[in-house]
């Protein structure tokens, strides 16, 4: 299969399910990409993120160039060999973090000066900075610097659409390894369709081999969401994957597939395990709750994850209570899998063509009951 | 083999290679128990305390009486199947906490009172409450009630010793399981000649199934620590066990070795590593130091542990840096590893019968140079 080519192996209504290649393997799409922020899915080594049937990372651009550098990991043989993982790789732009994390911004049409949120220092990222970046880091998808405003402030994202598009044909100038690096563009214009149209017109004309949908999940309601996949996913090309970024609610990825969305990066599996919470069949529950400290059975019935196979809830809950990163690990380990679990048997039902049959039963048990 | 028999396989001078059988599987002595305090070795799963090479576990009898209660672990089936580690485990008899960490105590003829260092509640332990709760977790090895003074103060050793004596005895008098844990006797009297054997010789009279040397690694020397094992374990019998409580570091291991111990435990090897510190071959190292940043050899060259062999030095340093959990798994397997391994070189070259010029030439490396 050549490189960077997104091949359809079937559809049932909107839903889509292909295969994405890459230098380092292909990615069974639809995908859930773990976030591995510093070069690391928080508290798992890469057999176990590969265990849990991850096919593809994320990793920040915005931290990773802080700490610990992009010329170091460039020196260390890039990203792949830096933390260990043979895999895809896909990092962000560092827009994001830039315009939620660093202390003090100041944009202007060239790109964005920030203070580290690390030490305080000054930095500045152009769409040529952060292409040069990714060139070092290595990774397999590449993402287009853009601006990521209030998806509800028409103005705003009037205003940073314009730069988010002139940053996107800056960056696929400048690409430095387009034979090993795909480059997406991310589709940005808040709740609004026009805007949303527009960008994806400009960004398609760019011929690119992918392409996101930025700007959801940060603040509008989920109608308003599903309402904007509704209106960008029809007008993007059938023959590239669409990535729906920061997205990792099972019931929203159920309902993002369902609208032709492929790829999905979130950091709420992991981030919710580190604070005792597991998805499970029939909602999200909270291990440090009480009624789980006699609990002998496993955090869920039938889960086939390395936590529920070797310990009970009850142990887990012990650990989270008592502070033990082993209890950490084995909650991670639990919502990965959980998550990853999720993607494959939405792709089987897709190939089944009972997709929506299977989303609907899914979000009856899931959605009833959460404690 | 009978249960809780030791078998002498070889000495070299006073250091003897043995097995020491207990329901749960053989311990190979010398041994390094890793302490898994809360009912985990910090940071790993038991397929890691495994993959390390460690035969027995301490779990320390204290906290989990404290959290999650040995009333509940009783119910899961022992401190086993509760943390899901299938070969032997050590518990002790929570008398040094009781004196190191609760917040207030009284001392009696017939126990301690104490405050809990978790939520300030009142708790009494005395030989008998102890026995109890030992036989709830379960171990197959459990430890009499002492008392653990300075190993300097004549005065407190003195009228410390009567009542560990006095509570062994009550111990030995009302153990519960005697038929599948194993009793073990602490000898006390700090760093004095005359209490220590009489230490000795009260507590082999009750005939116990092994016999440890606490009260030391607390405050005296090094020498003041080596005489004392030159006076203590020449007195034990040689058909029981000898365990060095608290013990850990590579070179205090080689010379107790060298003076007839065949048991060890400490927090040191986990401990240190999630500060960044690691063991290697000529001396502690913490990764944290600058100069690891760029490393991109392992840890130690040569290291056949699973860090070691999957990650660079540099790698490690970033994660420990960012604050990363994986980092501190990763030097906890090197540390323990590093243990484990001194531990099967020394059983070797006991049986080989170059044990000491095996210790002459590891500490010449060991501790020429540290950073």
């Amino acid at each position: 299969m050549p490189i960077f080519q997104y091949t359809l192996l079937a559809t049932d209504g909107h839903a889509r399910r292909g295969v994405f290649s890459t230098p380092h393997g292909d990615i069974q799409m639809p995908a859930f990409a773990p976030v591995g922020t510093q070069a690391t899915v928080k508290t798992l080594t890469p057999d176990e993120v590969r265990m849990v049937g991850a096919d593809l990372i994320l990793a920040n651009t915005y931290h990773l160039y802080l700490r610990p550098g992009a010329e170091r990991i460039a020196r260390f043989g890039g990203l792949h060999r830096f933390m260990g993982w043979d895999g895809p790789i896909l990092t962000d732009s560092g827009g994001f973090q830039v315009f939620s994390l660093s202390d003090l911004r100041q944009v202007d049409a060239d790109g964005v000066t920030f203070k580290s949120h690390l030490d305080g220092s000054y930095h500045r990222f152009t769409p040529e900075k952060v292409m040069a970046i990714q060139a070092q880091l290595g990774a397999d998808i590449i993402m287009a610097f853009d601006e990521c405003p209030d998806p509800l402030d028409r103005a705003y994202n009037e205003e940073a659409l314009a730069r988010t598009h002139a940053w996107a044909l800056r960056c696929a100038e400048s690409q430095q390894r387009p034979e090993d690096q795909a480059l997406f563009g991310i589709v940005q214009g808040g709740i609004f369709p026009d805007l949303r149209l527009e960008s994806v017109a400009f960004l398609t004309n760019l011929d690119l081999p992918g392409y996101a949908i930025g700007g959801l999940a940060v603040g509008e309601t989920k109608a308003q969401m599903y309402a904007t996949l509704d209106i960008v996913t029809p007008a993007l090309p059938a023959d590239r994957p669409r990535y729906l970024m920061g997205v990792g609610a099972p019931d929203d990825i159920l309902e993002a597939v369902a609208r032709g969305v492929d790829l999905f990066d979130c950091v709420l599996p992991t981030r919710i395990a580190r604070n005792g919470a597991i998805f499970t069949r029939h909602g999200r529950k909270n291990l440090r709750n009480a009624r789980f400290a006699d609990e002998q059975g496993p955090l869920e019935e039938g889960c086939t994850c390395y936590t529920c196979q070797r310990f009970s809830a009850g142990y887990v809950h012990h650990l989270i209570k008592a502070k033990e990163i082993l209890g950490l690990r084995l909650t991670t380990l639990h919502n990965l899998h959980f998550l990853e679990t999720l993607m494959r048997e939405i792709r089987e039902h897709i190939e089944a063509g009972d997709f929506l049959a299977f989303k609907e039963a899914f979000l009856s048990d899931y959605l009833q009951q959460s404690s």
